[in-house]
């Protein structure tokens, strides 16, 4: 971390903010120039508040320079993470292949789908029992009902389910759940952030349309600040000026996740881009950059899905898309 | 809402989409031309599903003309809805100086702030006792004995206060409170937006980092589905590429919202731009653009506030803000 | 092409615009409803100017059905054009593998560079003699003699040379560059397009860091119009307010050029993500994602590179990413 | 500037670093810490290229402090700049009114656009002889002839006239031009900003739809650095998600530019937002925030205007807004 102060700052005040930092066990070393006084800050300042600092009259500006987060970071733990989920395992070369449709809708739709993305080497059946949706007037899922069509499925497949939590008072519906998924919008909802660190169950976090990739290792971290080191990043799009597609998968997001955490990423090309015919090209970029997973809407009758209907693959399409995910696989992770 | 139609689709087909529209209760024109055949929807289409018509087959795409939101829609609503909150009253020419500080953090500090915003022509308090913090290390707030020091302060000052709620489960802390607001965080927490609309107490919705003002519309909506028509809307900063503000103040959503909607709005500087050295600057300039009141952060000694310091103003940089406020409402709304 | 009509307008002046419109040999549809009136445009709308109509006092608002683009559009080409510079071909199954360092520095650098992406497969060589520069004190390329120095490469390797242009003046000195760049800050250079649309040499143009596919496809409609047909198009990062990566590589801009237009599409990871370690999952993402081409920097020396060193790839890495290149080729492209 | 270098580099290549900088004439700085050792650089560092910096092995980031900008920069002159145009003074306390239409269209129609305006109080009169437009089949101004008019209005009414420059080798045509504009779209063309920087003639800059602040101040350098020291800036709106408007006012750049440089700024609201019914709001906005003039589209006929008619204002608008222009003037700049 890194001080900048201002012009003509009194040296009594220089001495009071270096000794206060030094008491905190904070290493300084000071840096006067020409035009600029510098104070770097050695050692661990994790937990130094950078709007204290900021706030002080004689400070110009403050620059972290090792990252704000300990737990998900790779330099603290270099190996990757794998995350178990049912019989299913995620990063560190093990890649999960996450299918299923938007909302569960039926008994008849679920089960469909969950054979035939089987069928097609899925690892997880992914589908959404509580939805949040940006009109009040809009479907908005068939909650508990859905969650037990999920488990349901489960039996009859043997794919671990993942499922969207919506607040932390669901969670005692999620018991039975693999993986909980925090939605996009939920990503910065710390009080359910942390609620769920208190689980010993894998958390699957989409990264916010508007949050940087730092602000999605925060967020993971206050769940592994909580104990709970299960943790999946998931790149979903994120918003821009560009309209062809809903949002932009920002598919840098990967080897950058990859560069400074140890925890497993996936992509999810279906919300980032809202098209079913933009899908397996995108789907096939995220696996080539690196992605240790994707996570695909697939339904079995998508123009009558009650929900993004038109982002879903048939489930032909995506027979087609695993063959060549499993071809790309064997390019770049061999 | 306009349905445009892909190439070449069977007259069958067609008849078969417009029948089911007539069947809602919706008029439908159909026109065709050489590159492209269009339907035109005449009617209440707020509840027609533009996900479920995009995932038909024949169609290309679906356009919106009329806004997706009613209760919040002026063209429905012509008058300004004015919003009561203790003693004070915002919209409809109800100017509303919000001001405090950004954390509650002691008995002292709160009383002093209180009297000093007052004493300079604040009409309402604001402070947090529940903060949503990026980092799990940062200081979360003091509570619900934030809470309790907030209504002490109203009681010695006789403003009415704003505090923000995190999630539904704090909603029996805030009986007392006279403004709820829902952070930019939350601005999509629809379970959270949908328990605050089977309330009668006024609700600020801050609009997300990366929200569009349809989306804020939408989630005023939310609030107003269940009931509660009082909304006060905040624009607070986009996030842009730009960086040597914290956001971007979109101050064109003021005169937007005002022409969309009904609903009274403010804007926050202080969270917008994060230096106070630019809150003026962007108060000014909300006010001139029309802005029903203004939500400023205030503290009493910023350089040792516990959060959000360096944004805050002291409260003589706030008496001379008052004043120049004063004088360009005479001018923008006399 | 549909205009939504503002609430009652007097029906003298719908007949006077409905009037005009036919005279102009465009087909109209009027469909009036409760809350709204709509016209219909049916035919070809390209030369309407969506600004006049909407400065009419009637109108509320002009919405584009149809592309405004024509030559670069697929609806009128189906076939993908295939763009041919020196003895390399690009488009319609064609891959371009463009690489070389950002700027020309000597004929030693150039010419090592130039023998080591030759033997590792590239099939043109790229280099910069005029450099765009952010700042007046950076170095700005070589000029001529950069140019005179790619000649040179390509005459000892017989790779096709790829170089920018900064204005119309430079014009006579790339007389003999097989493809002509037009640099993002350029991309609406429209003086410049209108030139390069009268010479018969393919033109290279990359997309603005703040600017829309459909920008992008009209400025390519700008070079076109003058009678140059061959145009590439290039995705190399926009302008997002994720920081870890200079630019975000839009992925999904080269599924949706493929779809809209024939032209031959490329992507440049090197500029998009700005460094050397970003490059390679980036690149074979973009392959896979359906790219009909790569332009990547290499340097035989980054370190001591005069621009954009911590971008390029060493000799080997770009050894190593060609033969990826090659197999993800063979999934997506068999 | 501050250097972070890697882990665990050698001693002896940071002494090479650290000598090779003192060579240079830049004091060093270095901060040896357990998780990172850092290298402080003191004293001029403009010329200091950061890319080179970072393509050296030991070298984890680079970071500067400083602003790469230095005629521009306020820190070396403090005072405000005033700029001369014509009768005209804009910055130091000097408003400058810039009022006229997008495109000059005939004599008829710039004549009385230029009596109503002056009659209004503007300063300067505004109009496109030149027109960048986004389709080679819209309205490409009148070129030359536009130029006459402009000269034949100034001649009439004593207002200074401002036109956009599309390129170099127009410049001789621009000699009796008070204010060359560079666009938008050409903020980051080099070439012609220093040729501009070669003339003895304000020039004003429009901030690009994606460009940063910072980049703005650097291309005012590239025509400060060529001697040319009569610069206005022009924040006109930037490019990001929302729709509503065309594109966002950023309001704040108003003040951010006003403390990191000594160079008049001016608003345009008209470009920003698209539509006559913001325009009003946005332009008081701009002003209370502190902005050193305005730039607005008027327009005797919107309705039949060749460009940009939806956003004009009429000169009865105009009327209205240059009255509230002018008190809130008193407020903020008395």
């Amino acid at each position: 971390m890194i001080i900048t102060l201002k012009d003509k700052c009194p040296q009594q005040q220089i001495d009071h903010l270096t000794g206060w930092l030094e008491r905190q066990g904070i290493g300084v070393h000071l840096s006067r120039g020409k035009f600029q006084t510098i104070i770097g800050l050695i050692g661990d300042v994790t937990r130094v508040d950078k709007d204290t600092l900021e706030g002080l009259d004689i400070v110009e500006r403050v620059i972290r320079i090792s990252e704000p987060f300990k737990s998900a970071n790779r330099k603290f733990h270099p190996d990757d993470t794998v995350v178990g989920a049912g019989g299913a395992r995620i990063g560190g070369g093990h890649f999960a292949l996450i299918a299923g449709p938007c909302s569960v809708e039926s008994p008849e739709q679920i089960l469909e789908v969950a054979r035939r993305v089987k069928a097609a080497g899925a690892t997880m059946l992914r589908g959404g029992a509580f939805k949040p949706r940006t009109s009040p007037y809009d479907f908005q899922g068939l909650g508990k009902e859905g969650l037990d069509l999920l488990l349901l499925a489960r039996q009859e497949t043997g794919l671990p389910i993942v499922s969207e939590i919506m607040n932390s008072s669901q969670l005692p519906l999620f018991a039975d759940v693999d993986v909980i998924q925090v939605g996009a919008r939920n990503m910065q909802n710390f009080d359910l952030l942390r609620d769920l660190g208190k689980m010993r169950k894998p958390v699957l976090i989409k990264r916010g349309l508007a949050n940087t990739v730092k602000e999605l290792l925060m967020s993971a971290e206050y769940v592994m600040a909580g104990g709970n080191k299960e943790v999946i990043l998931c790149e979903r799009g994120i918003r821009t000026f560009e309209t062809y597609t809903r949002n932009t998968l920002d598919i840098s997001a990967i080897p950058v996740i990859k560069e400074l955490s140890h925890l497993p990423v996936v992509a999810d090309p279906s919300h980032a881009c809202g098209a079913a015919k933009y899908v397996v090209p995108l789907a096939l970029g995220a696996v080539a950059a690196g992605a240790d997973g994707l996570m695909v809407e697939v339904h079995n009758n998508p123009a009558n899905a009650r929900c993004d209907g038109p982002q879903s693959l048939t489930p032909e399409q995506f027979d087609g898309l695993t063959d060549q995910v499993r071809r790309i696989r064997e390019v770049v992770a061999p």
